[in-house]
């Protein structure tokens, strides 16, 4: 039994036992090869695991690992099995393709790690966060196709964006893709209402698709009658917007009150969802 | 002094010392936040050095890093004065932002790993090896110019073309740009002579700046007086050349045999630059 405390640090576990060190060589630290969820536990549950098992798999499936999952689900239960006395818990469920010989070329015989790290949150998720400021990145998305979607962890496109919001003291960043179309913030999707409608850019070619956004596509809307699509979204369209706000696993939905000079003053329907979101989460 | 055996496997050290994991969190890890050379050591003395370090030093102030360099270097003295009984060593020295908390944005006070891992090689690396049979792959190489260039630890592009030649049980697979233009093998960069000219892809999009390349197009090829330059490469010049090679650290000047259907039956350029690669290198 797991019973590591995590009030003082990240509790981490390889492969279901406590650990402090990721034992080397690993593929993951080697060339980014693998994948990773970040989740909300709540009292020892993960919110939406569904959702997150769900684009596991995918990315598990694309990458041409073994089969990975019932591994990770077993680690997962005895990492959150340990942390039921915590109100709020930021999870990090991490799978690389584990240790192998130099070269890129994945071992045939690989034998994946699953690293779990865990910090408790100090702050009700509940709670509807005051609306940031953001503002354009320079930095763009690049266009992969195969790998669009996935929660890999390639993701040195999102440090580089998130160390502009960074410096120039902003909340996040809105990042284009190649054509010059707003795709996501640095660490979360993004929607735009306009004339009671959502909209979300889809994400073909570049973006991680949120289990946030997906539940805000599938269950929030809808149970408020709110049509939400996907699609191609312009600058000219963010700017028009009525409201514009972003969402990810920790933080849910963050409703955006300046985009550089463009500035929003109310937030009503955003305020409905986050209201609506928490309701169905049943939580 | 470090004394760790490399007979049976990769010897590994963290900041200078012999280790067999990398503690966690890291950055390196959790978003592939870093940078890696791979060096050739013979004897004990890593070849092309300078190349080596002036790739990384670019590559450690465009993600921000706080200086690593004299850092680094002393882990590499310290890894090759154990080394030295070896004729030739596959060294990898990746560079780690280090530990921190949660989230992309990187911390301020920023504690970057070195990590290296070295395993020596049996065959004499002044071989030409038999000429390689590659073909065109599927994927293409995201365009990201902020990134371009640098050995970066986000290699998932490189982990799927590798797969691709390993399905079809290639030696290689060439790689276009998003424009369809050719632009390198899944590691390595690509060369073609055509009329005694030699042709490389220019990186200001996507690849990885070889150091390899850097010194056939600065001091190999000029040796031997022939002009070689970079810039956009096609695939019918690819088609139409009189020879085509690639190259990387480990393996030197690789001649091509096949591309798919399209056939090179000699290859005495690329000989003699394989040559006057050894000699250049005064090794």
């Amino acid at each position: 039994m797991i019973s590591r405390s995590v009030a003082t640090g990240p509790s981490i576990w390889i492969d279901g036992s406590p650990a402090e060190a990721l034992p080397l060589p690993d593929r993951g630290l080697d060339f980014g090869d693998g994948l990773f969820e970040t989740m909300l536990v709540h009292q020892g549950s993960p919110l939406l695991l569904d959702y997150h098992w769900q684009r596991l798999t995918v990315g598990l499936q694309t990458l041409g690992f073994p089969d990975t999952f019932d591994h990770a689900r077993a680690c997962l239960e005895a990492a959150c099995h340990s942390l039921a006395s915590h109100p709020w818990v930021a999870l990090r469920l991490t799978v690389t393709r584990g240790g192998a010989p130099r070269g890129y070329a994945p071992p045939a015989d690989a034998e994946p790690r699953v690293v779990i790290t865990a910090a408790p949150l100090s702050q009700d998720r509940r709670e509807l966060a005051a609306p940031a400021r953001i503002d354009w990145a320079e930095l763009r998305w690049s266009s992969q196709p195969a790998l669009a979607g996935l929660k890999h962890l390639n993701r040195l496109e999102q440090v580089m964006a998130a160390r502009e919001a960074q410096r120039q003291g902003l909340d996040e960043v809105l990042v284009m893709d190649q054509s010059g179309n707003p795709c996501s913030v640095s660490a979360g999707n993004i929607f735009l209402a306009s004339e009671g409608r959502l909209h979300t850019p889809a994400l073909e070619l570049c973006g991680v698709a949120g289990t946030r956004r997906r539940f805000v596509l599938e269950q929030v809307a809808p149970a408020l009658g709110i049509p939400a699509e996907e699609g191609v979204v312009t600058r000219e369209q963010i700017l028009g917007a009525d409201e514009l706000f972003y969402c990810n696993s920790l933080r849910g939905l963050q409703s955006v009150a300046a985009l550089g000079s463009t500035e929003w003053q109310s937030f009503p329907l955003c305020e409905a969802l986050h209201q609506q979101y928490w309701k169905s989460l049943k939580c």
